[in-house]
Order: structure tokens, then sequence, then C-alpha cells
């Protein structure tokens, strides 16, 4: 096949961890006779510095032309205080191109399981998957704004019956395929909107007879993914509730460099980025981790390309060169060997 | 001194656990000269089944004449269906006697440290205090209804200038007479509420110079609180962040039996409980932990009262229990001795 990706490096290391992720994807093309093509443009910090614009026109235009859309990571302090701000640009482009579902699979790798927070008999067995609402509720509600003179101010958290719906499908369909267990994350015994969430979720629910729901405030969701991580398998929320789970839910895993996500529409384009920041601290060094920018690309091969074999080769040379002790220095294995950011490729590469 | 105490001890363990409270007031009463009256009403579901309103007028009333108000848990699966929720009872007293300020302590008992789901070494040293606004933003904006004939749905976050102020005000005097390190807690990068509350937490901060404050994104706190919970002094933060993040950092106690909580305006009257629920599982077996009552009753000592010597005397009695081995069903203490709620209550009252 035939694919065109735009490359989002973004600020910080993102420009170091996309370089990785696009070495990977030349190997895999390579190996399963694809040919993957990039174009690379500006998004973030970087382009407020170029264009005064997180998300400059050029650049809505390239994804629009795209197969799919790869990002590395947007921010920094240098943007800080300003009136445009990076995230700007990754609101803006989550709106323009509707990627409402937001999947963050939160998964632990066995040599990595000891760098968690959680105590090893806790955290052990955990595999879930957080499928977040991105593109309304309070991110994008109006109004959304200061009333009286400055005394007061405002903020709207909306849904449409639509915009709920498809949402849901999605984790019913997520859940489908894994083990079957769906949680509904909301807080109705407060919220209208968390009520009629729940009522969609119970109506769509009779379409999946084979799937096993059950709703959780997110009060105690927020206590369960620490006592009783292994309990979840897919979790669905709003957008703000799955900011914040799927932010708990990740450092879990002591890992948060291997995680990726993908945010994807109803007519299949993907946007794929680590969750991981982009760590201005360390960015020119060569010591970025590129593992979650990697697994990111693979979900890309997975849910853009329908790529299943390509995917899980990625997925697998990650796993082997994890548990053969290699790292980066963000990484804690026992008796581990660092890495650069080139050699960790490279070694990933050379496992494929 | 007298002080006049209206109980409310609610559904399921409410009314054992609110005994134990009783039991050690009286005791701490003839210790200290004072005398604690009490006089006990109805709230939640049992006030349901009794009035048919789950915060019934006449328990208003009581608690308008009182100089404290205790409460034990609302809650339970008979009440879940229905029109009427117990919780309703618990939001009303809230908003009615304008109980803006939640003071949420989460204190790591060291024979209860290695519950904690978290490694010894993470969570050791953690004493941390979660300041929740509890009578504004998203629980109590309007409108908060259907729309478009149920096609959508809105709800509101509204805060005024007075209303963060005063709690801010109230985190930063927590904050003085702690380790004096203040974190705040919002979603400026999305939110203008949390841009606004952002501010105000700037101007205020003026007037606390040797208080030192930082702000933190709710999804990055989230984490924090995992990885690094010992990092905290006082959190402060709007509604429903607080709901989230007071329950996540409680279950890094490994103890959610133990910990109480104070409800408080700007009067000086206020709400106390603990943080568990109505544990209707257990109720009437004389097992339920007495601990978060009686520690709840100890915060309203201080806070109501100002009766610090005596609050620190219940806080200490508890703690020399715990030490010696002495638990309830629900602790985890090796070789720990298992007492029933009665026996607790004794143990901790011979200790004062
Ligand atoms: C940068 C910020 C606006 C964003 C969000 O809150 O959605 C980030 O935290 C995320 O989760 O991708
Ligand atoms: C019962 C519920 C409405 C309440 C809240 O969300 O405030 C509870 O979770 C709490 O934290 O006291």
């Amino acid at each position: 096949m035939e694919k065109h990706i735009v490359t989002l490096p973004g600020d910080g290391i993102g420009p170091e961890i996309m370089q990785s992720a696009e070495a990977v994807l030349k190997a895999v093309g390579e190996k399963f006779s694809h040919q993957f093509t990039t174009e690379s443009h500006a998004i973030g910090g970087n382009a407020i510095d170029q264009f005064n614009d997180p998300l400059p026109e050029q650049t809505i235009e390239a994804c629009e032309a795209a197969d799919a859309i790869l990002l590395g990571a947007v921010g920094g302090p240098k943007w800080a205080g300003g009136q445009l701000r990076p995230e700007q640009g990754l609101l803006k482009i989550r709106k323009h191109f509707n990627l409402f579902a937001n999947l963050r699979p939160v998964t632990i790798f066995n040599s990595l399981e000891s760098s968690s927070p959680l105590k090893q008999s806790i955290v052990h067995g955990s595999d879930l998957m957080i499928v977040r609402e991105l593109t309304s509720g309070l991110y994008f509600g109006q109004p959304s704004e200061r009333r009286d003179g400055g005394q007061s101010v405002v903020d709207t958290l909306t849904y449409t019956r639509g915009e709920i719906e498809r949402i849901v499908r999605k984790a019913f369909d997520t859940a489908s395929v894994r083990r079957k267990h769906l949680t509904s994350v909301d807080k109705a015994n407060v919220l209208e909107s968390s009520r009629m969430w729940r009522e969609i979720v119970n109506e769509i629910s009779t379409e999946y007879p084979d799937v096993t729901v059950e709703h959780e405030l997110v009060d105690a969701a927020a206590m369960k993914l620490i006592t009783n991580p292994s309990y979840f398998d897919v979790i669905v929320t709003e957008n703000l509730f799955g900011d914040i789970l799927s932010d708990e839910a990740s450092v879990i895993t002591g890992s948060l460099g291997v995680l990726p996500s993908a945010s994807i529409n109803d007519k299949g384009l993907g946007l794929f980025e680590p969750i991981h920041g982009s760590a201005p601290d360390i960015a020119n060094e060569n010591k970025a981790n590129p593992i979650g920018m990697i697994l990111s690309a693979a979900m890309m091969l997975r849910y853009s390309f329908g790529m299943n074999e390509e995917s899980a080769a990625i997925e697998k040379a990650v796993e082997e060169v994890l548990a053969a002790g290699y790292k980066t220095s963000d990484l804690n294995i026992e008796n581990g060997t660092n890495l650069t950011t080139t050699e960790m490729t490279e070694k990933i590469i050379s496992s494929l």
C-alpha cells in the first residue's frame, strides 16, 4: 500500500522522536512492501515562532490531504506567558478534524512493572484502554467568559446526543475486541449531562449483548485505578474526566515515556501522539525515549491503515528490546543497558 | 464550655459510628469539663423513608440552632433508583449553610503505611490537606438541563470572584499554620474559570508573603499525587477537581476508614463527617471502623470550638491505639488485634 503521512514534530524532544518513528516506518515499509511518504509541518510553539499561529493554515491543508497524522509534542516554558499558546494548536486540530475518540492504552511491560509507584502485587496484570471523548464538553462549550465586569466567570459543559452516542459506540466496539468489559465513568449523582450519558450507555448496551457494562462515579473510578487497576478493561468517559483519569492511569505504569495515544474521527482520519510532553529540558541531547512515539506509529498502522500485522510487529519488537534490558534514561530496569534515542531506535528496527 | 451538637447519623453504618463519636465526646467532656449536648436528626435515605425528603425542614431548623453538625454517612442501594436520592440531602445542607470550605486531611499513620497501594518508599512521609470549594462550580451552576427536546444537555460551571477569594484565603490560612506550601490546582490551559482562579490566587498570595504558592494543572496533579504525594502540603481547588483529587489522595493512605473531613462556612458553623460511605453491607454488625467519625469529631472540636488541646488528645489516642496494633477488620496491620466497633471505641476512650 501507499500511504501519505503528515508529521507534526512540534517542540522540545518532538523532532528527535519523530525521526525515530519515521525510521521505524521506513523499515516496516521495506519489510512489508508498503510505501510511506511523509511531509513535515509546524504546530505548537515553533508554529507560533514561525507563523504567529499555533496551527497555521498550511498545516491544516496538509493534514486534510493526508492519510494519517503523527504528532510529537507541543509546548515549553518559552511560550508559557504569551497570548498564543502551543496547546491551542492541539485543541484546534482536534476540533477541526473532529477527532472525537481519544484512545489511551495503559499497558504494563513486564520489564517495567517494578518501576510502577504501585506495589507490584497491585499493578501486575493491568491492561486497560481509556476511551476519552475529545471534542466537546467543558473544553469547547459556550459561553466561556468573564461576566459582570470581571466579577464572575462561566464555562459550559455541553453534549449533544449524537456526540455521546458516537463515543459510546466506539467504546463498545473497543471492548468487543478486548475482554468485553466496559466501565462508563460519570458524575450522575450531580450532573445532568452525566445522567444523559448514563441513559445513552444503557440504550446502546442493548446492541452489544456480549459486553458487560457498568457505571462508576468519577471519584470512585479515581480511587479504583489505584487500588485495583487490573479490574478495568475499557473505560469510556467525557472529555475532562478522561483528561484526568487517563493521566492518572498512565503513571501507574511507571513509564510514561512508552505510552502512545490515538485520536480519531468517523472518517478514519487519525492523529497519533505519545502521551508524554515536549520535555524541553532534555531536547537535542539524544536522550529522549522514542518508544511512546514509535508505538503511536504502530497505533496508526492498526487504526488508520488496518495493518494489524505490521503494527503487531512493532509492538513485539519494542517488547523484546525492553525485555532484553535495553532502556532510555527515563526508564528503570534493574541492570538495564542505557541507550540514546538513536540507539534505541536502531535496536527496535533490528528486532523487527 | 457548653456546646450543642446536632448529629445526623444517616444510613448504613452511620448510626453505629455516630454512637462511637458521642461516647468519645462524652469522655472528652468529662476530662476537660465541657458539656456537649446532642440532638439527633434525619438526613439521606432514612429521611426519605420517614419524611419523603432527604433533608427535612426540622433537620435544617435544628442545625440552624446548633454550634456544630456531625454527620455519619448517607446512601445505599435501597434508594439508588428513586427520584429522591440521599445525596441530595448532602448537597442541600452544604448549600443551605454555605459550607464552602471542605477540608480533607490525608494523613498516613505509621502502623497503616504498609497497607497503602503505593510503595512504602513513595508514600512515606506524606501529610497533606486538600481544601476543596464545596458550594459552587459545576455542582450548582445554572442552567443544568436537557435541551432541544432531549437532543442535547448542558451543565454550567460558574464562580463569582467572592466565592473564589474566600476559599483561596482559607487555603492560604491553612498553609500558614502548616508547612507554608500551597499548590493551586486548575485547568488554566482550557477553562476561563481556571484562568480567573489563577489570577485571584496570585493576587491573594501577596497578602501571604511567607507561603510559597504554585499552580499545577489538574491532570498533572492527578499524576503527582501518585508518583510523589509527599511533595504536597496544602492543595486548593474548585469543587469537581476537589471531589476527584481528594478521593484519589485518600486511597493512597490504604485506610479510608480513618479519614475525617470538615465543611465549614464563614460564620464558624461546620459539618464534620468521615470520608467513607455508608457501607450498607456491614451495617448493624458492630464491625464498622469508627475512627473516621471519631477524628471528624476531633476536627469539630478544633475548627468549630477552638478546643485544640481536646482535639489533639483524641488524635493522640487514636494514634496510640493503632500503633499498639488494634484495628477493625477493614484495616491491615501485621499481627494486629481485630476489634469490634464498640471495642475500638472503648480502647480509644481509655487511651484519652
Ligand atoms: C494540553 C491540554 C489542552 C491537553 C488536554 O487537556 O486535553 C492535554 O492535557 C491532553 O490530555 O492531551
Ligand atoms: C455524594 C456526592 C454528591 C459527594 C460529592 O461529589 O461532593 C461526595 O462524592 C463527596 O465528595 O462528598
